[in-house]
């Protein structure tokens, strides 16, 4: 009586084996998308619930408006360049991380059937949102650059009519890459002329440690809807996420949001208010996440180099959680990652081959490698584990 | 480019017009269906928040499992009579709030256009998930003793074939009626015949201040899904739910949580099972929320029959936050209730009018009290102001 689709999808979830390979003790998992649980604010967390609990427990424990937790909204509306007042705040929704805002969007702004066009390969919880709400997925090819935005220009010319977009602007997840200012500003245009939504998936832009950032989507047309999380930036534990839309979306959004879990926890929204306001803690904090995942990066891609030569080829990150890395044999075949992971974990390292991602595309010789978690001998050890499983091939 | 239907409902949402009539100070509300926050376990909260973030902040505020926090499902598996064994926990979702488990069994159980049977009047976030679901909603009478299983069985035996029915067997929402024991045997009978699910949505089972519960459904077939909250128990703001379920059905609706939001915060479900399980703290704690909901229907119901008289009749509640009532005039006409409103906010009471639960019947002279918030004096100055608001009518 359970529908079959979903039982199909129940034996077939990539996340969740995935997440089953790291928990594997003697296994280096390079796999999970985890955040460094050495940068969790524990103590203003402590503070921060002493405060609330001590202050106002009413408002912490009690139900709360679906919109989400007021002063939390203007802080979100601040940082998004729309101010504190009424008419900024209007346009925020706090859900129950960005992923619940994923699944309302897809939900309320895609009927069955119609398309949504993203990057190949994608992050598998937009493609699990996406499909769950029965859209039509138009794979679009990406590169160092991000989403070929010429090729979905192309593909619109020849009759493809996306509902929306959507993107990771900022250090995609699986590939790293950040949308050039470019192809933003010729996205933005196709949105205008063509009147699809774009969906700008932002959890890691906070996590840049060079470079400058390109120009923000939402500066550019009115047509899109920016997702925030504090799940990379303080906790995934709390569950607090955003959505920064157009008044008309976020309204629509406040009431699938009303049917699907009422509204989001009014502690854990208070706490994330409270920390993330703390005086003097936000600068310091973010600088601490940027210069810890610069260290891991750069000392994963060292590894890889040393180990691996010129059998590994991947771009450096600037920023965010994920190196996108192609493997080859010794005579310079592409090696099969999906094929290669159980020997990897039989090794002692994991990853999340590129397979997982795809959309259509096969990324045969892909695989995507967290740098966030593991201490500096772990990745070193990691790589010098990944060469032992690709020899043995 | 919204879906207009949504927009439609944006516009109508009777649950948030309601809120906002609650918030205006001048008036006391017997309107909303918020638990009584002088009996939240504010010191238990902060007792437990402090030990798990000294003890295993990692756990607490790192991703966690989709399926929920382990001793948490365990907790609820043994209370349901499962055991704490692994057999048991597979039976476990945990949800952010149980309204997510509505909304999840909406969507993994009810293709669009499949029949969802409910009592009328019924539940609106129940309302709201179904219809949100696409599903064809078939509303059966209710009376004293709850659904009129009776009718459901002539309308199975003219042909109606109902995917799933809908309720609140313990204390319902907005009725305070309790199932009968015969009535769920009846029930639990046709859904084995016909093979539809029963969804038995309990946040109030443990709120019973006299006379003993009816056999639960789940004892009575395999064909239940139970859903359980801490929102009436613990504290709303904290939105820890769960379903338990046959372990298929908790396989599809782990599925669909992924999709939704990933996992329920990892912080609050762990607060949530360190309270419930911390010693001697449950029995004591559900003694005072049921001496409090007793003491407080008492003075409703005490005051209603002191100030209205005849003009008002209603079975005196057993257990639960609501009292249901039908409201007459001097001439023992039925009054309006829908109508009478305005001038009742005006009079400084507010209530949830009859036609707000309507599902194709009308209920023009009922209306929701709640007795959850109030306090003794407030509740009989409710009692008043009605009476004031309906003579003046």
């Amino acid at each position: 009586m359970v529908k079959s689709a979903l039982l199909q999808r129940a034996g077939a979830s990539a996340i969740r084996e995935i997440l089953e390979i790291t928990e594997q003790p003697h296994v280096i998992s390079l796999a999970g998308g985890l955040p460094n649980p050495a940068t969790f604010p524990v103590a203003a967390l402590e503070q921060a619930t002493a405060h609330v609990l001590a202050t106002d427990p009413t408002a912490a424990l009690q139900y709360g408006p679906t919109e989400g937790y007021r002063p939390l909204r203007a802080w979100v509306a601040e940082r998004a360049g729309l101010g504190q007042g009424d008419a900024g705040i209007d346009h925020v929704q706090i859900t129950t991380g960005s992923q619940q805002a994923l699944d309302l969007l897809a939900r309320g702004l895609v009927d069955p059937g119609q398309t949504v066009a993203l990057a190949d390969p994608a992050y598998i919880g937009a493609l699990q949102a996406f499909r769950a709400a029965g859209a039509d997925l138009a794979a679009i090819p990406s590169d160092a650059d991000g989403l070929r935005v010429d090729v979905l220009a192309e593909r619109i010319a020849r009759g493809l009519r996306p509902q929306l977009v959507y993107v990771v602007a900022n250090f995609d997840n699986p590939t790293g890459a950040t949308l050039s200012a470019e192809r933003r500003r010729a996205l933005a245009a196709l949105a205008d002329r063509h009147g699809f939504w774009i969906v700008d998936d932002d959890p890691y832009g906070d996590l840049r440690w060079t470079g400058s950032a390109p120009v923000a989507l939402r500066d550019l047309t009115d047509r899109v809807i920016t997702l925030g999380s504090t799940s990379k930036v303080l906790a995934p534990g709390l569950r607090v996420g955003w959505a920064v839309a157009p008044p008309e979306v976020r309204r629509a959004l406040t009431v699938l949001k009303q049917s699907a879990d009422l509204h989001t926890s009014s502690l854990t929204q208070q706490l994330v208010h409270r920390v993330l306001t703390g005086p003097g803690f936000l600068v310091p904090h973010l600088d601490l996440l940027r210069s810890t995942y610069r260290d891991q990066a750069q000392q994963l891609a060292a590894s890889l180099r040393r180990h691996l030569g010129d059998r590994i080829s991947f771009a450096e990150p600037a920023g965010g959680m994920f190196l996108w890395a192609e493997l080859r044999d010794h005579h310079g075949d592409p090696v099969d990652t999906t094929a290669l992971l159980p020997r990897a974990v039989e090794a002692g390292v994991a990853y999340v081959p590129g397979s997982a991602f795809a959309v259509v595309g096969e990324r045969r010789s892909a695989l995507r490698l967290s740098y966030a978690t593991a201490s500096g001998i772990e990745l070193d050890h990691a790589a010098q584990r990944l060469l032992g499983a690709a020899t043995t091939a």
